[in-house]
């Protein structure tokens, strides 16, 4: 079967996020004679509802070539979910209408846990209506939090820049303690699950080292337990670091920091955690206390990229044309891990039925004994993650990263109301 | 004459503030038939007046290749003021008692506004003691608000990292801005000059690119007008980013985040000035809002420090140890520019009279017509300063950071309480 080929971003971008589209525009370019375009999808599966879709080879190599090393999403992404097949019905016909008139083939859909449920509907739909499309789901998320892949291209990234934060803004910290700052909180990402803050315990190796205290959201906060230990520390090492989770809760299983409103999803919009255990800790213990957020910094971060989360970025946008140009539907590219050190790892496919909907927290055994760290089984699972650094090419001192024409092709269709 | 030298770190660190120290340590070194010891103040003057002094030379050869790329203070730092003559006269006393008992014939103080005012009153009591020492300033602080010298080391590194940070997150917000977070608030350190503040400007060129908004100290904050600006770029580009300093002020002169306490210094210890102008946007104008606050994390991020401002922090420091020896006394190597493009420049020495307690914030002349960015002028004088990325060595993902042995030498007075 020929046709165009589809690809959309959903979700929160990374780090890395583009070099998987560079890859799947690269990979695509090289079976012209099967794949016409490639279309992407403008801000995700919205701008697909609305049959605005970019043509992507309208665009300068040279762009193409920046978008390797470039961070946020190329095409624009979404925070909008498709609800259930009999909600959402509509959308999801005006979505199989769309791939129709633009006689798209190959549908590539590169997100975390929700995408993944949306590509196995859209597989559903498409075969239900009798139009032969694939389904790829492109796996990318900074949470980790995705099922069955090894890791999702995205975490590397903004794991080792809350490692290398964490470490630099200690050693900032050292430096202050005996007259000033002696205890430094950074507030980093993850809702539900704590990988992201568990990165950060590669900034050390000891107890002594920091972060010396770890708060994820899979283990309530007991403040009182907490207090002490941030006392212990100061009073040995001289100073205290504290990585938290904005998701970490209370013990009745609240948010810490609870911004009050919800997102697309129905998720609370996070944010504070930080401020609060700052606070805390200020008034309660009486320290001198600096606190950080990182919020798009850490997934933004290009700068810093790991280069073997850009070579799984790389990966999966290559094998999703593969898989498609090979007639597989409702499946997913992931990353299966074959050794830590040194590191080896390959692509096998996964159907996004184990995929989708599955949220995979940190698992006890990577919990240090007291809850507030990182076990050495942690440790080894997360190294291999941050290594080697993707630097951008430079240009006047910043990154030079491209901005695409994101030309749209001719719309086809009615108007349709998102 | 002969003896021996010692180096202290005063104030808040830098990236590179251990490559001046790097600098001095390499420098004096070469200079073993009248250079005796390099002794440095563990914590600054705190540990000078305890007379905690380390002998650099027992450090590794390695570790102190190392320190040419590690953020913080190797030795420590403090924040500590030795008032005027005439009330601290004890500590100044103390301070030559301690420097005659370890045959230091030159101290080098590394530091901002207070160090070189600082500096000037020990040269003065040393003399007036007729004790023959050459005090050095060597200038350092993140706020470049020091008075001759064209930039201060440690600016250049902060100025990159936060119109990289910059940059980057404003990509994020482009690509999520269409369903989701349509601003983006970033809070930079500069509690009375908007020097950081105005090295994010370096990330766009037009009115249409980010940072569209910044938020200086020198300038007073028209709430209003303010957020017709936010409601207006959101209308034309999508979405808005605003980068604030910490030292942003209310009209009637008040910051607008103030934390409620003091430093020993007397500065208020800020913080939430990003918060504030994200509930004042959300509240307000109802967009969805993201913030983040850089802290410590802009002025420790080793790991892309500008090339620039490393060779500035390492030129001081050799400039330091030759006027020492040149006999020299209450002065500072201090930077001049010679040419912007290609940029060119050369140490000179100035006296440390026009140094002290000269505050330079940024001229009229610098900032946008608006008020909410910043000029050509300003962007001439700044995009030297993050040229070239002094990237560190990397071991297992991880920059290779040193900590330094930081071995005392033997105490030969009695004890002193500060």
């Amino acid at each position: 079967m020929n046709g165009n080929l589809l690809y959309a971003q959903s979700g929160g971008v990374t780090a890395v996020i583009n070099a998987t589209a560079a890859a799947v525009i690269d990979t695509a370019r090289k079976h012209k004679g099967r794949i016409g375009k490639v279309l992407a999808a403008r801000n995700g599966v919205v701008g697909a509802l609305r049959e605005e879709l970019i043509d992507t080879y309208a665009e300068d190599w040279r762009a193409l070539k920046g978008l390797r090393h470039t961070p946020g999403g190329a095409f624009g992404s979404c925070r909008f979910k498709l609800k259930s097949l009999e909600a959402d019905r509509a959308h999801y016909q005006r979505l199989i209408e769309v791939c129709r008139a633009h006689d798209v083939r190959w549908l590539l859909y590169n997100g975390g846990n929700d995408s993944a449920d949306t590509s196995l509907k859209i597989s559903q739909v498409a075969e239900q209506l009798g139009y032969q499309m694939g389904v790829i789901g492109v796996p990318k998320t900074i949470d980790n939090d995705l099922a069955v892949t090894d890791c999702c291209p995205g975490f590397g990234s903004v794991a080792k820049y809350v490692a290398i934060s964490t470490l630099e803004a200690s050693f900032d910290v050292a430096a202050m303690a005996e007259s000033s700052t002696k205890v430094f909180v950074l507030e980093v990402m993850g809702r539900h699950a704590g990988w992201i803050a568990a990165a950060a315990g590669l900034a050390g190796r000891t107890h002594a080292d920091p972060p010396h205290l770890i708060l994820f959201p899979e283990r309530p906060l007991d403040q009182v337990d907490f207090l002490n230990r941030v006392r212990e520390t100061v009073e040995t090492v001289g100073w205290c670091t504290v990585v938290v989770s904005e998701g970490v809760r209370k013990p009745d299983g609240q948010f810490l920091a609870d911004g009050g409103t919800v997102d697309a999803f129905g998720h609370s919009q996070l944010g504070g955690a930080g401020a609060a255990i700052a606070a805390l800790v200020k008034d309660e213990l009486g320290f001198k206390v600096h606190y950080a957020v990182a919020d798009y910094l850490q997934r933004s971060a290009r700068h810093i990229a790991s280069a073997t989360d850009y070579y799984h970025a790389w990966a999966v946008g290559e094998a999703a044309v593969k898989y498609a140009l090979a007639g597989k539907s409702g499946v997913m590219p992931v990353i299966k891990r074959r050794a830590n050190r040194p590191y080896r790892w390959e692509i096998v496919e996964a159907p996004l039925s184990l995929v989708a909907n599955h949220e995979k927290t940190v698992p006890p055994e990577f919990f240090r004994e007291d809850g507030y760290g990182i076990s050495n089984k942690a440790r080894h699972y997360l190294e291999p993650l941050i290594q080697g650094e993707a630097y951008p090419e430079y240009r006047d001192g910043l990154p030079h990263y491209v901005q695409l024409r994101n030309r749209l092709v001719r719309k086809k269709l009615d108007e349709y109301e998102v």
